[in-house]
């Protein structure tokens, strides 16, 4: 896969050899989520705002809120940065100054335009939702006309983009590992519990494969 | 507490039953994490930047590497929305369409200044560290006037600010509730692990109270 060219807009500037720019590292970031931050600007005002998203190679597909408020705005297209962070833990230093978190984040950079076609359209929120849970878009009743038409999905190609990466213990001062506290990581992570079932459910159904496989 | 005023910034646009605007409920969603994405625009082009944060009152700080880019574009202070997520779960709907999650977001609308003075930005980390993990301030070595220089920190006040919120089961159109699909909800939430020792922690030291306590 390709490596992006570093640019004074994805240079990551601050600790530089947490930074990657590599598409398969920053991919596997994006391949391991379903939700983005999303940053758009409107007359120098930014906003951020959270939304399901799926990639499709360089392309990464938004609906929802974030492309509500952008198309009103949107016109040939609006630069936006799309943001994908997973934290992995809290890292705690002896000393307040090297207290860190592990995290793996992803910023890409790129335009936003509308899907139109429906069979784009389609196309995209099955991307989407098979991000979001695997294997659900064959269980459930497909989107008709209509609801296709109601439905506000943007495509972003991935035009620059880096990563930053941060793993391992503390990293403290030399004089600091004498002093008598305790250092080390709090692990994070995200976690699914049992399926519940819709109380409207009718009796007889068990629960979706797609629900039990997530993990 | 105060409800913040409907503008055009803060407006929720699409789903509006599920927006909030006092400051009770948007709050609550702040108080409740430690990761925000910080959007902010450097001639038109928007970045979202992960990062720790804390508030204090209707106050953000925030540190690291976001305040490094932006405090290169900072002049008297910069436009910035501030945006916090939880996820609580995914709803699986019986049409691809009805699928949605619950949530809780806040977005937060203020312009960011740079923290100088040594009293307040001492104050500032001790609040963001106290967000982050409550305790463990008191624990450890506290930052020296050196440390202190280079530790970059905004305040942002928040000027607008709203919340977003969905929870429950989903809802289908009539007819789909005849469809042998199952529905529910499929609970998220964050998780710590047992607190990993630094490889280089000395013998006989325990784990801190702060990363016993965390949950």
């Amino acid at each position: 896969m390709n490596t992006f060219p570093k640019t004074d807009r994805n240079k990551v500037k601050r600790l530089p050899k947490r930074g990657h720019y590599d598409a398969e590292t920053i991919y596997a970031i994006l391949d391991a989520g379903f939700i983005c931050h999303v940053g758009f600007s409107v007359g120098g005002q930014p906003y951020v705002i959270p939304t399901g998203y799926g990639r499709d190679g360089d392309r990464i597909y938004i609906h929802g809120s974030a492309a509500s408020r952008m198309l009103k705005n949107l016109d040939q297209g609006i630069p936006v940065c799309i943001t994908v962070t997973h934290l992995d833990g809290l890292v705690l230093a002896r000393s307040a100054f090297h207290h860190s978190m592990n995290y793996r984040s992803a910023v890409v950079f790129g335009t936003a335009t509308a899907v139109e076609g429906e069979e784009e359209k389609l196309h995209a929120l099955k991307v989407i939702s098979e991000y979001i849970l695997k294997g659900r878009w064959d269980e459930v009743r497909a989107p008709n006309a209509k609801e296709l038409k109601g439905t506000m999905v943007l495509a972003i190609e991935i035009e620059e983009a880096s990563a930053k990466i941060r793993t391992g213990p503390p990293g403290d001062d030399e004089p600091d590992y004498e002093l008598p506290v305790w250092a080390g990581v709090l692990p994070i992570r995200q976690v699914y519990g049992a399926p519940v079932n819709d109380p409207l459910l009718r009796p007889g159904i068990e629960v979706a494969e797609s629900a039990k496989r997530a993990k």
